[in-house]
């Protein structure tokens, strides 16, 4: 395995939580990357404190602006990506932006269901149309013939709640806009594995695990995985992916899960 | 077996294709239900010229105004219904409305997949949470322990396109934004078989077959199943649904089909 060896990365949503963790991770390998790109809504703004710490510290932490609801908000920030990457592609693109809305089945509105559908689903749909050229160009200027997030991928931050077969931890929350939207994105997961194939990009859904961030956690329960357990678990499976994975739903240790 | 006996049911998307069949069906059953409940868009308009020729011959043909993204619509739509049976509720909902866009991959947009998760997937959410008092007065109403479609059910159509694992017809349209509404919808299906089981109401999902209609028919391909195949098909296995089904995905021949 050796640890995860790319040349760029842009993660979403990386001024907190899981998002956050990838960027600490990444910054943080023997070889890191020479690009780590972290997306999030309001870079100057207080919440977005610990990755301007972060990017005084580290030439290669770039932050970009973005707004995962707004097309042009996208497409300015894949602009800005690609300049910075001159003539070389981006090799991964994490679409880890979420949302959740923890209501009882029968609070769910309209809207409620179309504002998590928009952040968690069709957000990634359009982030990587967007980024379809830079990761495109990224797996042409890598050398073998094989799949791997080192030559170029897309990885969605799913969620084990998001297996219908399953239906992870139901008892602790109905979630049912959070749910149908990540079975929707696992659908546009193996959609995109098949479309992109033959581009050389990889796709891959995860679940982080139920980790210890303001969105996992509750008044009543700790979620039993620490953001560094999550994280780095992730970042040893991403490493070792090959083409038998795309298309696959797997969580932070490798297990593959149902759909 | 002996054919499907229901007092009362209500169709979505009434007006054409396997909605129109359905309610034809329904008519035609040796003992057909005391209300067929056909909601379209535009009950006078031209494209419900067909529902309203039935109802001409039918008096236990009611046809409903119902746009499935207008939640004071869908409202409206319970009140009426529910005017009508008085002291008796509905025992089958059939949420079979739906829309799709048969765009390449790259050309989805925001706005696509926005208008077809509405319609396919919060519209039966939405319909769902206002049909349910009718539904739970049917099943507390009925004889017996156990679920069945005669006693309190929703049926949600939805597409073998929406499974996750064979990704149906892939070869002969990408569809992403079809695909992920009926994978969420799919999600949904389940979610509601767990929440109301308690109040004894069945939930399943649906693959009527690739059918001879306006949205399953393109100019290169005409589709193996007729309506009447599908919806016969359909229909059967409805009445055959027990405990045992609630939760699950099932084509039009009764065959469970993968998430």
């Amino acid at each position: 395995m050796g640890g995860l060896r790319v040349r760029s990365v842009l993660v979403t949503g990386a001024n907190r939580g899981i998002g956050l963790g990838l960027v600490r991770h990444l910054l943080g390998l023997p070889n890191p990357p020479e690009w780590v790109f972290a997306a999030c809504r309001d870079p100057k703004g207080q919440r977005a404190q610990e990755l301007q710490n972060l990017a005084s510290k580290h030439p290669n932490l770039v932050i970009v602006p973005l707004e995962v609801t707004e097309p042009a908000s996208i497409k300015a920030a894949a602009a800005s990506v690609g300049e910075r990457l001159k003539n070389s592609g981006l090799n991964l693109l994490i679409n880890n932006a979420g949302i959740s809305h923890y209501k009882s089945f029968d609070s769910n509105t309209q809207e409620d269901m179309a504002q998590v559908y928009a952040t968690n689903t069709i957000g990634p749909l359009l982030l990587s149309q967007a980024f379809l050229p830079l990761l495109k160009k990224a797996a042409q200027g890598s050398p073998g013939s094989g799949l791997s997030c080192s030559k170029a991928a897309i990885i969605n931050m799913s969620s084990y709640a998001g297996s219908i077969q399953d239906i992870y931890l139901w008892e602790y929350g109905q979630a049912i806009s959070y749910r149908c939207s990540k079975a929707a994105l696992n659908m546009l997961t193996k959609c995109q594995s098949l479309g992109y194939r033959e581009h050389g990009i990889l796709c891959a859904a995860f679940h982080p695990g139920w980790v210890q961030t303001d969105m996992g956690s509750s008044a009543e329960m700790k979620p039993p995985v620490t953001v560094d357990e999550s994280v780095g678990g992730m970042l040893k499976v991403i490493s070792s992916l090959s083409e038998k994975d795309t298309g696959t739903f797997l969580d932070w240790e490798g297990k593959v899960l149902p759909w």
